[in-house]
């Protein structure tokens, strides 16, 4: 399938209420564990997923656009909700992503990209030119992965309870 | 996680409106391709869940309870939803998913299982001797698969669209 803006946006606006749905509400017990050592919980995820609305997805998108001398992005900090989701509650942090991702796709919206913009590219620090038709569906596939992994971290929390129906649930046994 | 009734049901209730939120109105682009041969879209994945509701789940688990001299399991039949979801809708199938669960979640706490009821155990016609408690911890578990399993074949879709990022997205590769 090829990148459609008006794709994208489709699954970028409902990520926020299909994550409310799955875990708001959802005791500590399902949501705190995690799958290892450096692997999100699905608390965990949520946090990750903000601190990307924050610091890559639209200002990666704003480097790009703006087509100055320097068009290398920010590396990104895949821990750092270890630090800025301390102290709140996964209601909070529910709450906090879908008002960041609902004035992202607004902002995004708002610029009424063209093809010619789409095809502008910017310096990722390890993977090298990048355009922002690939960003923009990156940010999609990337919230997808998500919603997948919070599901399997999720999953896992039942590997032992379900005995030997474990064989017919990859998800279970899935890195 | 040790199996327990009330929790496995944070996960049963929630569900459909998950789903829901991820899939309803979304372009046939995201939800009619599939990851290859033998294998299912999303709208595959919500008729999958529905025959689950109708012959899988609560009617294995009468016959656990029932403890009658024939305790084995019909064998489940993966792919009845290539005949039982043609022509409808995926909003349909959506509603319908939502309204079986509802009501089977309905019967289990209506049963109020004791300890000893959930170790009471049926015949699995291939894994051979599963208890109740097991039963209902595959039902739960079954779910979050396929929301990860759909969340992943919608993911897949931009497998090539994300360009160099791919390298970073386990998820556009994982069968």
């Amino acid at each position: 399938m090829e990148f459609q803006l008006d794709r994208a946006q489709e699954i970028l606006e409902r990520t926020p209420a299909t994550l409310r749905e799955l875990l708001a509400g959802l005791s500590d017990a399902w949501t705190s564990p995690n799958e290892g050592p450096d692997t999100f919980s699905a608390f965990d995820n949520v946090g990750h997923l903000i601190h990307g609305e924050r610091t890559d997805w639209i200002p990666r998108a704003r480097i790009i656009l703006a087509q100055g001398p320097n068009r290398r992005f920010e590396p990104y900090d895949r821990f750092a909700q270890n630090r800025e989701s301390r102290g709140k509650s996964l209601a909070e942090l529910l709450d906090e992503f879908a008002r960041l991702r609902s004035e992202n796709v607004a902002i995004l919206r708002g610029w009424r990209l063209t093809d010619a913009q789409l095809d502008l590219s910017g310096e990722h620090p390890e993977l090298g030119p990048v355009t922002l038709r690939q960003l923009l569906a990156t940010w999609t596939a990337h919230d997808l992965g998500h919603v997948a992994q919070i599901a399997r971290v999720l999953a896992k929390q039942y590997r032992d309870a379900v005995g030997p129906w474990r064989a017919y649930l990859p998800v279970l046994d899935r890195p």
